[in-house]
């Protein structure tokens, strides 16, 4: 699939775009958010369950997955798509961000990455050419670059020293790939430094790839550094491939991203706030476990269309939180995700009729982040984005 | 409705009965397995899921809910059907098993009993009478009798006090009595004494009940005495009333229990033995996470019309189990739920065409609970029957 058939953008209003991804697993509207699958699952749901939410692309990650149950059990079933009975389109993380997150680091040189298991502490090795025969043997319909991440307040040096070799394996990424009905996304980094941004940028663009991502965001930064960042990043990239901010997914921050012009979003942040009894509506995150809840007859959110809400009330989801009932988790992940996947319908239609900048002042004066649930989104800054 | 209304006996064969119990939410096809759902959730299920694996009548508990989220919520809700969304039939244990099994005891008198909380150590006092008071508040088709429960071992004369003591408490259950929708049952005590089991069946039998339970078995005693219990208080009991064995469902046993003439069963095995692991299939019971199934393409039960069979191959479900992720509970959930609806049905099909005595000696050969499993099933004995 050549990078033009890939993206379609349909409109770019003040900075808004609508379009579309054609992937071999269908269709997928921009801008669109991707439920987080790290190994192999949306946590709680079936396929069917996310289908039913509204969602036709997930991601999952290749870290995870090669830890368990290992790339080689995955494509003697056929690849990703068919272990978890997902037929819609799909996204892989390198494993990059994971292995500098989430395992302890053994060493980096220009060659690889070696670290060890979070796990089991087993010592692993990985290079671009490896995150892309993984990728391949996942199969999924949109890959992403082995990028270097850094961390936040890192100096200047040390991150236009881990950019360069981002650069550098992104290269190595390009020459690996075989697979042709994949599309491979490379990764802007450059940390908070706008110039580093630029040179990313402006390097990764001259390499053509058919869609680009905004790495090292949402690490702990003030949100105004992350949307300048984004901004920065944006006005380089090419307008006629998709852009992904990695790892940002609250409501409030896809509705800015979406503002400066961004196709592609992921978190964790909405099924793992939804676990801790965090549900988004029209007017803010709520906590359902509050007593304020213990009693009341209707829905969680009485504008949400969700089966929870058609089916429960507010006063059995909160029992169930109460109680510590598994079914809980389930039904205020679906909440959650149906409350994003409404509201990327929403953003899109706005765009495409005129009318999102009138959306965008609308939501956010009414979606207000309660300073209760404030605290359940920051624990494990670091790993805010991408499970 | 009439006690004679509320069972019809179609055909009883060798010991083995098939019935039909009308309920205000229906009628239910007896034997009968009941799914536990203690808490107004059976775990990881919605009440869609229950019926899609083939129940249309749930067990939930008094003493659970009285504690959390209290009998005036769910009542204020409109009851329990309507408070867990379940539209089928429903019965409720009285709470006097989990007074004496899960709640620090204070004391027993005449009058009831006083119990501490298992969850947050606050007292509380319950009598015949507020047992019905509460079950009519939740308001499920089928009540239980508030019953004072022995543990396995305990001598003649204490068991015979508890008995005495339970036969009182039944008469003023039956006449606390108010909704006259509800059928409520007896439960049959005299723990491992033949002739104790004698006196308490012929005793409760007088009284006239719409139904009768077997309770205080399986609480730790050798299978052989379980069977001989039910079958020493079945000869006394009336033909024309349903019969239930109060926590007792592993496949084996609900044959066995079949056999000597048992209409219902309930037991939280099935459901918690998934939550480890452990899956029914014909041939007795695998453990799923084991390295057999790492890389096993093809259902986790390839006899079984599950949705979890039909959808997940077992190196999935494997998976799933290994990385501890939620979605693992409740797909091995559904599958063994599924497993012993289509167990019930069948058993029900041989009873009506006469072949039951095959069908026994057939399944009974072919499975067989694995050694490795055992060790599932038998984690807290004492409570393995009611959770």
């Amino acid at each position: 699939m050549l990078p033009e058939e890939h993206f379609r953008l349909l409109k770019t209003p003040n900075g808004a775009r609508a379009g579309e991804l054609n992937t071999p697993h269908g269709t997928v509207l921009t801008p669109v958010f991707l439920p987080v699958g790290s190994q192999a699952t949306v946590k709680t749901l079936t396929p069917q369950d996310i289908k039913d939410a509204g969602f036709n692309m997930v991601l999952a990650n290749t870290y995870h997955l090669y830890l368990r149950p290992g790339i080689d059990v995955i494509d003697k079933m056929g690849g990703l798509h068919r272990f978890m009975a997902w037929n819609g389109a799909m996204l892989t993380d390198s494993g990059g961000y994971q292995v500098f997150s989430l395992a302890p680091l053994c060493k980096i040189t220009d060659d690889g990455v070696t670290f060890r298991s979070h796990i089991d502490g087993s010592e692993h090795f990985l290079t671009p050419e490896l995150a892309v025969q993984y990728q391949e043997a996942l199969g999924a319909d949109v890959m992403m670059v082995l990028d270097e991440c850094t961390a936040y307040g890192d100096s200047q040096e040390k991150v236009q020293k881990a950019m360069d070799r981002t650069h550098r394996w992104a290269e190595r990424c390009l020459k690996a790939q075989k697979r042709k009905d994949q599309a491979l996304y490379a990764i802007v980094q450059g940390g908070m430094f706008p110039e580093l941004r630029r040179q990313s940028t402006e390097y990764l663009t001259a390499l053509d790839f058919p869609g680009y991502a905004i790495g090292g965001l949402s690490v702990g930064e003030p949100k105004e550094t992350t949307f300048a960042m984004v901004e920065e990043t944006s006005a380089w990239l090419p307008v006629d491939r998709p852009r992904y901010l990695m790892g940002v997914g609250s409501p409030e921050d896809i509705v800015e991203g979406v503002a400066r012009g961004i196709d592609i979003f992921d978190s964790a942040l909405p099924t793992r706030v939804a676990r801790n009894g965090a549900l988004f509506t029209g007017k803010g995150r709520i906590n359902i476990r509050r007593a304020a809840y213990r009693k009341m007859d209707g829905p969680p959110d009485p504008d949400c269309d969700c089966s929870t809400c058609r089916t429960f009330s507010a006063a059995y989801l909160s029992h169930l939180f109460r109680s510590d009932e598994l079914l809980a988790l389930r039904l205020a992940t679906v909440h959650n995700l149906r409350f994003i996947s409404n509201l990327m319908q929403e953003l899109r239609e706005s765009i495409l009729d005129g009318t999102f900048a009138a959306f965008r002042k609308d939501f956010l004066s009414s979606y207000k982040t309660t300073n209760e649930q404030v605290r359940v989104e920051q624990k494990g800054r670091w790993l805010r984005g991408r499970e």
